[in-house]
């Protein structure tokens, strides 16, 4: 029996006090007289268990999954708004709220941290609150954004040196990075059917631009949503690899680079993994996320991606062992060290 | 026999004389001395039909299709360079080299044709060229860019009505647009690798968020590079379709949006006919274009993607029938009364 890992879970029910506090922060930015202090912001325990006994773990229970990495929801980050103090306080109240989470829920919840970026702030800025969640908190991977301006993108492509410090940092702790864009503010994109999906396209093809792995050769990317449209494309980015004279992709992304499996219907969850190794997929469902309905044509909720791999035919038990738990706890090894601490 | 008819190609191999000129023009903006006359841009038949007869009209008999709708270079229109005069002149130049090309060889260019956009500006203003481009030129579609900035979004979402004065015109001539970008000068995105695919994606999620087709019921979009990511995501759109209570897609894009078939391998070709009605898919390829290699797994060119349509064990030969010819005949209407004038 496999462990059931979804490496992409989101904070999303937290306790209506900290979109409160959130709102008053924002108030704060243009009346620094209402900026409220973080002991103003109080959420109990049993708030707290109450937001996930109900909501997340009721489900993870239900479909049967075991083990959600467990970060701030992904669009209320929002490093849009205001500057580096904002993001600063904000990350650490939502990194703590998780940190929190797991706590209560060891079995079930592990952390990854948000990170407190700001638009044009050198992104070193990051390191101390990175560091503190992962030797306080036992952080097992990072969300990164490759966007801060939320749909305007004003920082450099990943592969530039700019985000090196933030490299450094997940190379020495050996931690992944999940690429995860935050609200859109452009009109342009919707935040969670264009942002999001465009952020995970565009950054691979950065990758495929760049030559980042060979300065790191053993940092690791996860890119959420099924990878955008990546693999949907890969004879396209096969193809545009060969004419800027990069190697294949199997070796030019696929020794650094990850896929979740949160592609909500069963075609493209059978794509995937037709163009994707085994190796490079692991089990995720953003639950509970973006898209929270029942699918009529299945009856059963979109993001039950749990179906969808049991169903694809494609996959062995041992491909889907692989999944669910062995790429994950290859890819997040400080989930694994976590995990073999305590069995 | 169906006629093989390519809905999606580029004058990409147009005389360097062409970019000599633009490059003229380019360095006129910054110093008006400098400005070529449209007069200075000489390019005779033989060069013309030169520029085909070893490119397109090679590859297309090579490969078995009769029939490109062809527009200007999609990465040329670059409606981000100089102001409306600018992207005026242009097209203007741009689209009577289409129609010579499809003058020069009626029986397999059709013209289709690019407009005089601008940022900021008015797209009313492309009326005058769309209107010259259908009565003299016998365009049978246009090219409409959602984000004439290049990779920075300044325009409105293509659901507002910014944009009606180009609808209006194009259900007077029941003239189809394929939405696409062009150049990115956004240095997160590489233009054929992330700003197409992203710019299909967001369009996508514009038309599910909006109710365009309400207002226009007989207007027809074509989005082109198999849809972006958007048939790989399916289920996620059927879902936040559902969040924002709209009609089911099929109710509220399909009769109004079609999906290219540039998709440059087998894989996606699949899913594209799995999740995609026949009715809504139109072959194409996009020869000669972005990804001019041939794939070491097939030996065959990547973008021959009539391949890929002819080994998907999805569909019927009627279905080929529908995707290679009939679909374009009834989407196109203005081609179809062109073919059936001839024949």
């Amino acid at each position: 029996m496999s462990l059931i890992i979804d490496v992409h879970g989101h904070y999303t029910t937290a306790p209506k006090a900290l979109e409160d506090w959130r709102n008053a922060q924002i108030a704060g930015i243009a009346d620094p007289s209402k900026m409220p202090k973080v002991s103003d912001l109080k959420i109990s325990d049993d708030e707290l268990r109450e937001s996930i006994v109900n909501n997340q773990l009721a489900k993870m229970k239900e479909r049967g999954s075991d083990i959600t990495l467990f970060s701030p929801r992904a669009s209320f980050m929002a490093h849009h708004i205001g500057d580096f103090q904002v993001s600063s306080t904000w990350s650490a109240i939502c990194n703590e709220l998780c940190h929190r989470v797991s706590t209560l829920f060891p079995e079930h919840f592990v952390p990854v941290a948000m990170l407190p970026q700001s638009p044009g702030v050198d992104p070193r800025t990051c390191i101390p609150e990175l560091e503190k969640c992962v030797k306080e908190y036992g952080a097992v991977g990072i969300n990164l954004n490759p966007d801060p301006s939320g749909g305007h993108w004003k920082e450099p492509p990943l592969t530039d040196k700019w985000w090196y410090p933030i490299y450094e940092k997940m190379v020495e702790y050996d931690l992944p990075a999940m690429i995860h864009v935050s609200t859109s503010c452009n009109a342009c994109f919707h935040t969670t059917g264009a942002h999001y999906i465009n952020a995970d396209t565009t950054a691979v093809m950065q990758l495929i631009q760049g030559d980042l792995f060979k300065d790191f050769p053993t940092l690791k990317f996860l890119i959420p949503h099924g990878g955008g449209a990546a693999p949907y494309h890969w004879g396209r980015y096969r193809g545009l690899a060969q004419e800027l004279k990069k190697p294949q992709l199997t070796e030019h992304l696929l020794n650094n680079v990850y896929f979740d499996t949160c592609v909500y219907h069963q075609p493209g969850i059978d794509l995937l993994n037709t163009v994707i190794p085994v190796k490079n997929v692991l089990f995720a469902s953003e639950m509970i996320g973006a898209v929270r309905g029942i699918d009529p044509t299945t009856g059963h909720y979109y993001d039950d991606t749990k179906r969808y791999i049991e169903a694809c035919t494609r996959l062995s038990d041992q491909d889907r062992h692989q999944i669910y738990e062995g790429n994950a706890r290859r890819v997040f090894s400080r989930l694994d060290a976590r995990l073999n601490a305590k069995h």
